[in-house]
This record gives structure tokens, sequence and C-alpha cells, in this order.
């Protein structure tokens, strides 16, 4: 019955039928997912911050702690070995990555790091979140100048 | 000099060409993201709960730890007015998820409890794993069978 049960989940998996099975695509369309998520929260948060859009608190907030709970996914296991834009399409994923995977998880680390704390972090004014948004971006773009193909 | 580094930050933001500047789509793109990064975690702990795959009680810990962390994220805000499946293409999503979002909002609220604590109940053996696995897939599949085109 459990695996009645268990068959009958994974057939409501959402996987594209072109993912599905092969694992390195699916490996690519994760990532491609997370970091999706991440910009579509921090695109509203720096629009705020650069006052093309009014600053909002309750809004900011919400953003930031979405951000907050996507830095403690890991998504380092999507970035698995033969996945680089040399080997896949629809990737900018430098081949470099897996030669210094290691600095690649610090890079990781330290986004955590900026995004500990920002749903409070981004209260209290305009200030505050251009603050919380310059170090995410600078997080963001250490990583990308690196390990991002343009 | 903040305005410029955030807006060295938006550039280096992820939305793919068609999804930028059209909330629409922008929307449909975040929350199949979302939904894919559940079921990239879902689709490894589910084989593992039906033995296609040996339990690793590091690697179930693991899935379960970013399914907990993506059900600390509010993907609600990417169900905006107007991005059902009679609006926009490349989504399942039924129109009646807005004439009832009290309730897709509950529903959500479910999968959230079905998570919580995952990554240390799913400890100990397949048989927890499977529990785990249940509950969460009893979850996903309440809300797909009412709001989630076939």
């Amino acid at each position: 019955m459990r695996t009645l049960i268990i068959a009958a989940v994974l057939t409501v998996l959402p996987f594209s039928a072109s993912a599905k099975d092969d694992p390195k695509k699916e490996a690519v369309e994760a990532r491609e997912g997370y970091f999706t998520l991440l910009g579509a929260n921090m695109g509203p948060l720096a629009a705020m911050a650069k006052g093309e859009t009014e600053y909002d608190e309750a809004a900011a907030s919400l953003y930031a702690a979405n951000i907050e709970a996507l830095t403690m996914y890991d998504p380092l296991i999507h970035f698995t070995e033969g996945t680089s834009l040399d080997d896949m399409d629809d990737t900018e994923a430098r081949p470099k990555i897996w030669s210094n995977f290691q600095d690649f998880s610090e890079k990781y680390k330290e986004l955590q790091k900026a995004s500990s704390g920002a749903s409070q972090a981004v209260k209290g004014g305009r200030g505050n979140l251009g603050a919380v948004v310059k170090k995410l971006g600078s997080a963001c773009k250490s990583c990308h100048d690196e390990y991002r193909e343009k």
C-alpha cells in the first residue's frame, strides 16, 4: 500500500518531459529554477532600493525572507559533474566550477552570510534596505564574475 | 555610488529574455522553478522510500532539509491574478485557484506542516523515510488534484 501511494506521488512530480530520466538535464533545470527564484525576489528588492518602486517595509521583508529561505537550500547538489556549459545547453556554468568546487562552495556560503537576518535588516527605511541589497548583490556578483559565463 | 552598485546587481539577475519585463511570465517561471526544486528533492526521496535506490540516511536528510527550506519560501506571491492556464502558456494552474485562494493557501500550509522536521524524521531507516514521503506526497497530491490541470 505504501509503495502504491509513493508511486502515485512520483507521477505528480513536475519535471518537464525533456528532463525526466536525464539526471544532467534535471540538474540544470533545478539550478535554473533556483536562480530564477533568487532573482524573482532580488529584482523587486533592488528596484525598491533604487527608488524605482516605493519602499514598502512588509513587501521588502517578505522578499528578503524568501531569499533567506532559499539560502537554507543547498543548490550545490545540482552542480553535478558533466553539467558545465561545455557539456550542456541552457547553462552558463563555467567548467572551472568543478576544478574549484571548494571555492565555489565558499562563495555560496558568502551568500548565506549576506542573507542571514535580511528579513529584519531591510525594515526601517530605504537606506536599510539598500545596505542589504548591496551585501546580497555583492555576493551574487562575486560568484557570477568568476563562475558564470557572460 | 550605491545606485551604481545596485544597477550592476540588477544586470546579473537570471531572468530569461522572454520573461524579463513581463511580470506574468516571470510569475509562471518562478513558480515553475519552485516546483522543479521541490520535485528534484521529492524524486530521490521517493525513489529511496520505494527501494528503487538504497536508503542513505545522510542523503535523505539533505533532500528533506531542502524541502524544509523550500516550504519556508512563500510561493504564493507568484500566483498573481491573470496567470492561470486560461491566460498563459506553460502553466497547469487552474483558474479556480483564484476563486479559492484561501483554500489554496491552506493547502500550502498543509505542505509546510508535512515538511516540518522532515530532515530529522527521515533518519533511522527506510520505514521512517517512507512515513515522511507519504505525508509530503499526500500534501502535494491534495493540492495537485484540486488545482493543477492533468
